[in-house]
């Protein structure tokens, strides 16, 4: 599994469950979290957020914190994404808590990419 | 936790990690499998294969069939997906052993394609 695993990452495509439990870290080597899951758009096959699992301790009171894709790197020495953010930036990022997960519609993903600073998506 | 997943399943978006797992159905309301993982394309965030496990016994020998998402359309009533295929279309479509994946790349992705008869894409 693992020469598996190794291969998926050096191609053009990776798999989704190689995705989720990566480490996710910011530009100055701190680590924020990890990758929860992969939001999807069912339709187009798009994937719109990497959701970071940030906070808490050892997993537990952890808040969901989606990203736009286009924010993560993935950095082959770090074995992990990498995404231009402060600590205090994702703290005063849109996020829930693991058992309330919002409907990600317009307003919602209007909130996300306004906070980054990324223009939304119209086409879709 | 159950009401997060069944909100997720009726939004423009999915969690990969709630596709995972998923039933998948054909016409005939055979079940083919379910699914491992889904194949993204790291930079543009495009999921371009589900993967299908299908044939052995309880998950033990069941080989790995990507099939191109476009393919798969979400079935409310069944609580899985539904691809438009026989038993006997899958069995010869390209197929992997779960711990020999090949490389995902054009010339494996038009195999798969012109398998099903769908027009490789073009533009990445």
């Amino acid at each position: 599994m693992v020469d598996t695993i190794e291969r998926h990452s050096t191609q053009r495509l990776i798999a989704s469950d190689r995705v989720e439990g990566t480490n996710v870290y910011n530009g100055e080597n701190d680590k924020l979290g990890s990758i929860r899951n992969i939001m999807i758009d069912k339709k187009s096959g798009k994937a719109e957020y990497a959701v970071l699992e940030f906070g808490g301790l050892f997993g537990l009171g952890s808040d969901h914190y989606p990203i736009p894709w286009e924010m993560l790197t993935y950095d082959t020495d770090k074995n992990g994404y990498v995404v231009n953010l402060t600590k205090e930036q994702v703290e005063r990022a849109p996020h829930y808590a693991a058992d309330s997960a919002p409907e990600y519609d317009d307003i919602f993903g209007r909130g996300v990419y306004s906070h980054y600073g990324i223009a939304y998506p119209l086409l879709r």
